[in-house]
């Protein structure tokens, strides 16, 4: 519709992207050439060069040593990725194999793009801890390599917050929400970046759905840097806290993460906005448009506030703290909500508790909140359709001749072929768990520190047991253990398929044609 | 065949089981009714009670101390057993769920008639370690809460090698052999038991497929001690190996497990011992009989031998012993056999290797061998159509409307309903792994402790890591743990179904059975 406008009518509504689609449409740049994922590429950094603008403004106000590394950085992302994205035309049909391709490249380019203020600014020396801190941040991790963070800049710890911000909602369904429509191919961009095997339209038109997500997304986080700062927290905090509460990033720019508070209001704050994160948020649009009905009988929802509350209720039982306060309570409930929503805030020295609550904890971080949400890890209603999936096959152990679907909550059905992709699925997170973990322990650190590593990074949660007890500072593992992770926190993110398709597809294919180049000349 | 032999002529060929069947038909005792748990866990104890049988005869000969409790438990064991088997008929037609719960049946009953010796002897005071030692010989596992070994009589010794021997290839295989057919039911009993999902016929008759099993079984058990006795073993020490090797039990009549031998004989004669066991005995009933085919093109057999290498080598490579040796070597590959192949020997203070050596170690724990062996885990066959129908769903996200099957080795093609039948097993497994680990980390022991005692109990291995690295010793685990381990042992021997489809349906029907009592009345 917008794209139907008469040239130069700029509505006071959205000033922003209709100043940049004049850009576009005055400027008339010559197409180079047509390409995917260097277009969608292109319009990521962009997106990584206004958040570094963003950071900027900050470090400007706070008069920080950093102001000239960011404007200059910020500037140049969003320069060149402007250029990028409109010296490049979209090809059509895009097809699958397309999509994972983009979203790959996008992806590791916004990491490339994202690890340069660290390195400009000298915050970090090696190119590997500058890379490993921005793929933590994008993914949504929370997993640092940064040694003090007192002593950092305020324009680089809000870039920290900033990162998770965009990679929380998903930077390409942001882009999709600009980018002129791409068919078919826009639903699968989405699909392919969003967590969760859902992939539900709002509307027919993908740009739309694109937005009204964003949309939600922002509100949410306007709405908790309030709540932050009501419940005690400077403005700067608040902003920061709420960019990784509702991305369920888990970045702090405190040493001590939440618990630098010790404030019971921010705690509670902070669990309902991680339990709000973690909630799918196209239910949330819907309730907002009246239609609350999707999220109230959602089975995913209860089996997911269920696992919270489960899963926090054993640790305040098992904990071994012994005395069962309210604040032992507290402790569990947070640790609980951190994990399963994959933000990995710290409040409480969990690595004191008893052995049980942190095989708990342990176990349950590669499970992830729900599909929809900005959560890592498999998600709930993965875990259920295998659960289900499994009660079927046992059932048929029984009755051989049984005929029967997979359910899925009140009256759902799973299609078969579904079924079969989710149980596949957790059973490759299965195995790059432990491959991961095998790759870590060979880099030398300890079997807990080494399985709990890969499960955080592969679930995008953050904090680890072992040596990583303390809020996930990764810098007790050997830089090839870190390679190892941010690969794992990539693949957890984008869920694992587009990653490896896109990479065996190339790695089949380059071979294939340097044979037919030769077989022709 | 024999069933319809004239009475009274006996082939010298096979004096034993005619005798047995002289008995049977001289007595006829009159039938007080018909159950098949009973009449199969009848036969299954007087199997138990000859076993103890050969217990007290070793006892005898040296002239230890329990040399009566061994001959009155092995004798009432067996006049106890013999009477439940002839009092009872077998009931027509056979159900499924009968099958699973007689297997179920029948396996504690020999828990608890294997537990006596150890009680009445005084060997343990408590019930539970009694049950514990029991459940774990049966079962193949090698776990053990035996305080002094060296302190241990001979005859219980034995008896200890003697419950891993009848649990390796299965009691119920044996009594298939000896009872009269039970149409379809024999071959599901059968494969209710047996490890792996085979059930392949050698014959249409099952009692001939069960004596061809056992057959194969006893002939690699006398190989073995003689190859054992030749190494250098004692008679004793060399029965009692071969006893626990074939079986992939793992208990030992020495503290030091085969370390005790210090020797590099011994040590590969071990390890060729356990691949051996490891391997599918219907292949090898076929090789004898000039159709070696199947063993030698099988892929299952090419992945196996392939896993035992890799495990071997990354040990090797990085268990940091850092000397490069031959023994370092030898080291490795016994540690890699013996885990893979679920015997659980230990020659080396592998609890002091790399983490990365041990987290190998801890990962494979709960895969297994080839399916059909004495084996315990999930199986090599198992993990391959795990992996293939994984492969084919990722193929799935690239082609959505492919229609491609599972392969499975050379040409082979696995049916869905087997394939999504496997992945539930896979699933099942993880979650009763994870449950278990919490509750036996729950009862007090350490993360690493209680995830490998829960793989271990799970895989019947028998040695852990953390506190569980000398050879399995549970003593360190409360006895809550072990009563965890305990049920997850039965569980991994029979493979899941058997044990929760028998118990979840006696308890759903329960309550269902009493309402209708009560509308009745």
């Amino acid at each position: 519709m917008s794209g139907s406008q008469p040239r130069g009518v700029v509505s006071p509504r959205r000033p922003v992207l209709l100043v940049a689609k004049e850009l576009r449409d005055r400027v008339e740049l010559p197409k180079l050439g047509t390409s995917l994922p260097i277009h969608v590429a292109g319009l990521s950094v962009a997106v990584v060069g206004l958040g570094i603008l963003i950071s900027a403004v900050v470090e400007s106000v706070v008069a920080g040593p950093d102001v000239a590394a960011l404007w200059l950085l910020g500037l140049a992302s969003t320069v060149v990725g402007l250029l990028a994205w409109q010296l490049t035309s979209i090809p059509k049909p895009v097809r699958v194999l397309d999509v994972f391709i983009t979203v790959t490249v996008a992806w590791s380019t916004m990491a490339v793009a994202g690890a340069l203020p660290y390195l400009v600014t000298g915050h970090f020396d090696s190119v590997i801890d500058a890379l490993f801190e921005s793929v933590s941040g994008f993914t949504t991790t929370g997993a640092t390599v940064t040694a003090d963070i007192p002593a950092t800049s305020r324009g680089l710890l809000m870039w920290r917050s900033t990162t998770q911000w965009i990679g929380g909602m998903g930077v390409i369904v942001l882009v999709v929400a600009v980018l002129p429509t791409v068919g078919a191919g826009g639903m699968s961009l989405l699909q392919a970046e969003a967590p969760g095997p859902t992939g539900e339209r709002l509307t027919p038109r993908v740009r739309e759905t694109a937005k009204r997500l964003w949309g939600v997304y922002i509100g949410l986080t306007v709405i908790m840097a309030v709540a932050y700062v009501v419940a005690g927290m400077s403005v700067f905090d608040g902003v920061n806290h709420s960019f990784t509460t509702v991305s369920t990033g888990g970045f702090s720019p405190h040493q001590a993460s939440l618990g630098h508070f010790d404030s019971t209001a921010v705690e509670w704050v902070a669990v309902v906005g991680m339990v709000l994160a973690g909630g799918n948020f196209t239910l949330y649009y819907r309730a907002l448009r009246r239609n609350p009905q999707p999220l109230l009988r959602s089975t995913e929802l209860r089996l997911y506030l269920a696992v919270v509350a489960g899963v926090g209720l054993w640790c305040f039982l098992v904990a071994g703290s012994g005395d069962g306060s309210s604040a032992g309570f507290r402790d569990a409930m947070f640790m609980a909500t951190s994990t399963v929503t994959t933000t990995g805030y710290v409040t409480s020295e969990y690595g004191q508790w008893s052995q049980a609550a942190q095989a708990m904890l342990l176990m349950v971080l590669p499970i992830g909140a729900m599909a929809g949400s900005t959560a890592g890890g498999v998600k709930i209603i993965r875990v259920l359709s295998a659960a289900s999936f499994t009660h079927r096959e046992a059932l048929k152990q029984l009755h051989p001749r049984l005929v029967r679907s997979v359910r899925l909550g009140r009256g759902g059905v799973l299609p078969e072929d579904v079924a079969g992709r989710v149980v596949a699925f957790m059973m490759l997170s299965l195995v790059i768990f432990g491959g991961g973990a095998l790759l870590i322990a060979a880099s030398g650190s300890g079997m807990i520190t080494s399985f709990s590593a890969s499960a955080t990074a592969l679930g995008n949660v953050g904090p680890g047991f072992g040596d990583l007890d303390h809020g996930g500072d990764f810098r007790v593992i050997h830089p090839f253990g870190r390679l190892v992770a941010m690969v794992q926190m990539v693949l957890g993110r984008l869920e694992i398929y587009p990653v490896i398709l896109a990479l065996s597809v190339v790695t089949l294919r380059a071979p294939n044609a340097a044979r037919r180049l030769r077989e022709r000349a």
